[in-house]
């Protein structure tokens, strides 16, 4: 088969690729790049073993056109997003506007290239995100994908206009498309402006005599981490047994406050601790703990790795890196 | 008391522009309009009542915040969209990225102009529409505001962002805005790609012998048609009086088949009717009719012109024009 990952550069999208081409070498893997991508996510041999599609801004219909003629693929990932929340309050029509340009933009080449036939015999995943429930209460925890949307920030109502994107062109056109709602997802790679690895990647600092303070955000938030290397794994099983048309929350079902998290990462040395205003947001989700029945009834799915495990990966690849 | 309205060329903008004109005359009403936008809509004593900020392109930020500081509005009703199903099959990118962008650009403006502590007291109506509900089940009508989102097109996609970025800036900056989901609304001045109008124009035309043929899409269809009269003093209503962050249906909840329309329009006068295919479209919502006690309840709303009057004055403006 031909697979196509958006974003393939990014955190998911590396791990994804390393995923398929480990598992499974009779596949192609194909992916998206833009003039001055960064590539620190890419290893050389994973270089090698990617069709690269160059020069390809998802916002640009003629650049996306040329890279579904190329890939033709079989299953798309569509993982290529502005995916950090607070640009999203200081550019929010950028990241409204790049999300939802960009995945409509892939869907219309997928019916330009395949024609109505064979348009939907392409299956494409769309990553949507816990953001979108944002407003939890405490009673509806853990979150099934029917809970109520209410989202707290720009990037959150621009995976809920590709979500319900995702579902239209299926009623639509009948595309093959799988929505999953992935809840918080990290490990080696992840950016530094993401809680867990800002957090590994101050504590390697300190360790390393290059810093004395951990500066800290909103420390009661909880949230439900899963190891990237699973929520890869779960991506591939959703094109594999998901229903098209339908959505699935992906996540752990634990809980932990950012304090639980950052205990974990300490074991419990006395770091000094700052909390710093500039890292709360203006709006924040309180609690996110995901009911990932639904596809793990569907697919068999589950997590294979502890968050212990996956945190000093983190920290091991922070150790690597500075 | 600055009232600001885009989309005030449109139907239902330059009918609520009239209305606020007439009953309130000690309010400045604030316009945006365009290079080239068509002005048809608006009479010569209107144009003269109306205060224009020209060149007002609202996906443009820098327009829209020198359009807020001239105006100062203390209340701002938001209809300039693309409003036009079809168009958002056809142009897709554009239609959503539109209705979102411009949005976006008007909060962000209020805060700018506004400040913190006064941006607040600005109120914003948000012209959701009843396309958000999509695909509703016989069982589910008459629809209330908690029904699902099963949207049917790129429009309506649309139209759920900018219902959900309302609530999103509300809940982070707590903004007043109020938003409503209209449904169907007709009148003189209906642009004649939209359904009533479209059968009213053909009638006359054939009443004037210019044409033969009524042609038609779907006449299955049910929708619940209120008279834009009605529908724009329910904008001013939801101002005055609805919940800052909520969300309410508006429409009469009389709900009709095509068919039905086109019989009192024709009043069994025996036209020749043939169905077009272009007029079909590749999904269409099968039955749309409204809930609009939570909208009732709260500002004591109700509709005051029949069906049969509304589309006597649709016949008659095109009788007028043609």
């Amino acid at each position: 088969m031909n697979i196509l990952i958006t974003g393939i550069t990014g955190f998911a999208g590396s791990h994804l690729a390393e995923c398929i081409i480990s598992l499974y070498p009779e596949h192609q893997v194909f992916g998206t790049k833009r003039y001055r991508t960064k590539m620190d996510n890419i290893s050389p041999s994973t270089l090698e073993d990617i069709t690269w599609i160059d020069d390809c801004d998802l916002t640009d219909f003629k650049a996306v056109l040329k890279c579904i003629k190329a890939s033709k693929p079989d299953r798309i990932f569509h993982l290529s997003a502005e995916s950090f929340v607070p640009t999203s309050w200081s550019n929010p029509t950028k990241v409204v506007s790049n999300n939802v340009v960009s995945q409509i933009n892939l869907f219309e080449a997928v019916r330009e290239v395949f024609g109505k036939q064979d348009a939907s015999k392409v299956r494409i995943q769309i990553a949507g995100s816990s953001e979108e429930y944002g407003l939890v209460h405490k009673h509806e925890v853990p979150i099934t994908e029917t809970n109520e949307l209410r989202p707290l920030s720009p990037y959150a109502v621009s995976k809920i206009a590709q979500d319900f994107l995702g579902k239209q062109y299926y009623e639509t056109y009948g595309m093959h498309i799988v929505r999953t709602r992935a809840f918080n997802h990290t490990g080696a790679r992840r950016g530094d402006v993401f809680v867990c690895s800002t957090f590994a990647k101050q504590i390697v600092e300190i360790e390393k005599g290059l810093r004395s303070v951990l500066r800290v955000g909103n420390l009661e938030a909880v949230r439900d981490f899963t190891d990237v290397r699973d929520m890869v794994r779960a991506y591939w099983l959703a094109l594999e047994k998901g229903e098209a048309g339908d959505v699935y929350n992906i996540g752990s079902g634990m809980g932990y406050t950012m304090e639980a998290i950052l205990e974990i990462l300490t074991e419990d040395f006395p770091y000094t601790i700052e909390q710093d205003v500039t890292r709360m947001r203006p709006s924040d989700v309180p609690i996110l703990v995901c009911d990932a029945t639904k596809f793990k009834d569907k697919t068999g799915w589950n997590t294979q790795i502890e968050l212990k495990e996956t945190l000093q990966w983190l920290l091991d690849y922070w150790r690597d890196k500075i």
